[in-house]
């Protein structure tokens, strides 16, 4: 398997064309992997096209390749789920965006809700998204998707929840919760979907009731209990798995 | 809900009899919990039968209960799943033990494989397998499980897949394995099952071609490319879902 690269720039007929890959992309194939000019990768724009391509000029910040033929790219999920997941504490958001778009979802959404135990101001002073986009770059590497998920701008769950869905939406809820619920075997596929995850204490009454009147549906992974940073690897597999989509 | 704790003296017709909770789970009442005489706990025997019970004697060491009356357990898997895992580098293992018996996993074997970068002296000198039986348990408290998976020794690979299996054997391998695969939606529900994990390097080809040998069925999560440490969750989650025992 060639290494392959993001290269935002390509476009989508854009063979025999030279482009330029990003500076973290370049210093990776420059310094870590010590390719040289003339050696053969792919290259990825995120957008879902992947080219073999050849270096032909590469320094320390920069490295230019030329798209040689267009490959057929890996898969993508048929139907495409959002992941909409209050933000955790510590480190753990960064292995479920990992995690997330290896198991092909269509984009994150990271959500400060009542119980997150980070606020908005800490999350944007940490530059945190930032750091969430490239590991999403990162995994699309390791995992060979050829399209990279928007990880969007983290908002208040209020804010996102009265926003109009992207598809289905489903909220993940324990199965104690006074609302009628479903289980997700009972989901029929839809065309696509958002899922809403929440944080280590889980949802206030409120925003589960604010989610109702928004037209989200309650589902439970059956009677099991997780800890909050294993909820969104299961939820995604389990729609994926009784959608027949995996 | 009552604070549950682990009391494995308990038999099983043993209501009014006193029992006494291990060392360490009577510090966690006595020192965390900061519990009384007279307290109404939850206690389980690991081995599916639960009990109110009140606190008769509490020292710093010791703490006796009396057995009230037996309680519903949380109800367990109908398909029992022996997950058999590669130990992973660091500490991963311990996510993946306390993942795995919240997902319902009715045992755990951690194996030592080719490519497996810890070794079984370095195992056990590190007091590992009786760690990953106090995360067991401690998981078990949090999940609500009465039942306490077993966590066996660590064995080789290879005298393992030797051993009779305990039910279907199942081995999750990559998309691109040179043997004929099924994908996990093709697998027909077992009476039991055992799905055996590799670590981070994948399986050596002569591993796979001694598993096929010894009768376990090669399976895929479709074209999905994952980390080692999130393969665990997602095959159990995709298997249970699969046979609808979630």
């Amino acid at each position: 398997m060639l290494p392959r690269f993001f290269a935002p720039e390509a476009g989508r007929s854009a063979a025999e064309s030279i482009v330029s890959l990003p500076e973290d992309e370049a210093a990776h194939a420059a310094r870590v992997m010590r390719l040289a000019v003339g050696d053969s990768v792919r290259v990825f724009n995120g957008r879902g096209d992947e080219w073999r391509a050849e270096i032909t000029d590469l320094t320390k910040h920069r490295v230019l390749v030329r798209l040689r033929e267009a490959v057929t790219p890996a898969v993508e999920a048929r139907i495409p789920i959002v992941l909409a997941v209050a933000v955790l504490k510590g480190d753990k958001m960064d292995d479920i965006v990992r995690d997330a778009v290896m198991l092909g979802a269509a984009g994150i959404q990271p959500l400060v809700t009542e119980r997150t135990e980070i606020g908005l101001a800490a999350i944007t002073r940490g530059n945190r998204v930032e750091r969430w986009r490239r590991i999403a770059v990162s995994s699309c590497k390791q995992c060979g998707r050829a399209v990279v998920p928007r990880v969007s701008e983290t908002q208040p769950f209020e804010s996102w929840i009265a926003q109009p869905p992207q598809g289905l939406r489903l909220m993940l809820v324990e199965p104690g919760v006074a609302a009628p619920t479903q289980h997700v075997h009972e989901v029929a596929a839809p065309a696509s979907a958002e899922i809403v995850v929440g944080p280590e204490g889980g949802w206030a009454e409120r925003e589960v009731r604010v989610a109702g009147q928004a037209g989200a549906h309650l589902v439970t992974l059956g009677a099991v209990t997780l800890r909050a940073d294993a909820v969104p690897l299961v939820a995604l597999t389990a729609l994926r798995t009784v959608w027949r989509d995996l």
